[in-house]
């Protein structure tokens, strides 16, 4: 879901540049770099306070490309939203009503919040490589700026990569 | 979750009973009725409303042996909580918190909302025989009201018999 549906990482970037003067832009993450290591020490803890904040996840920008792509995936496909949304609790109704605000046709019964993703699928669209270390299925590295180091996974770059790997 | 480790059909005998001056108890549930049945025409609809309300799952009482069995199971295996929670938005946090005031030492990592129960793991023990149907593990039907008719499953009648089936 984050980093692949939503545009977490340009949340931050926003709430950042807005709240503490900074001048981050998705730029200065490449390559291979976590959000947090951006922060100075000095405003790093309050990275999980803002994640803990109720709302924090309701109003997240959706990917690019992901609206367009999405229902076509759905007409093909069962598809399933995954999200490892368990280590903040008032992260899950949020994440529940922005899943229903933009991908409405997606069931209440395919959406599952976990921590570990032991789902049993074909195939998996992720951006972290450790939720592949456990799967056999066939896997597509979504692009974030903290995954650019790893090669030995199928990658797509845009939701017009994975439309054209998949559709 | 429910009606494995957590006796919710205890709290919907308790709610219809104080609000409705109903008088029932579990023993009018065999065999093999579910407890929305038991409910006369009228007051049916309110079933859902008290799913809903926040607060509903936050203290139901714990199954009779799930405390004792829980931490041994925890011991011996990798032990993950699967609840098909994500019909009732409300429910998410409430039961979180609830697993987390009962089984702290599950974590958060091994802790899974969904609908349909797509996991990837060798045993799972469940009330509902649907969450069977594509699985390929060992199943352990826990024994409810609404699953008396089924004879094709390796049956725990109580939180004993998980022990001395796992333990």
């Amino acid at each position: 879901m984050d980093e692949v549906l939503a545009d977490t990482i340009g949340k931050f970037i926003a709430i950042y540049n807005e709240k503490h003067n900074t001048d981050f832009t998705i730029d200065k993450l490449q390559p291979g770099k976590e959000f947090h290591e951006l922060l100075p020490a000095y405003i790093r803890y309050t990275l999980r306070e803002y994640i803990n904040e109720p709302g924090f996840f309701r109003d997240i920008p959706v990917m690019q490309g992901a609206l367009e792509v999405m229902p076509k995936l759905a007409e093909k496909y069962d598809v399933y939203i995954v999200s490892a949304a368990m280590e903040f609790k008032n992260s899950l109704a949020d994440k529940l009503e922005w899943l229903n605000e933009h991908f409405p046709y997606i069931s209440w019964t395919n959406i599952i919040f976990c921590g570990h993703k032991i789902v049993n699928v074909d195939i998996m669209i992720d951006d972290r490589v450790k939720n592949f270390v456990n799967f056999d299925g066939r896997k597509l590295l979504f692009t974030s700026p903290h995954n650019m180091a790893y090669d030995e996974y199928e990658r797509v770059n845009t939701w017009e990569e994975v439309a054209a790997a998949l559709l």
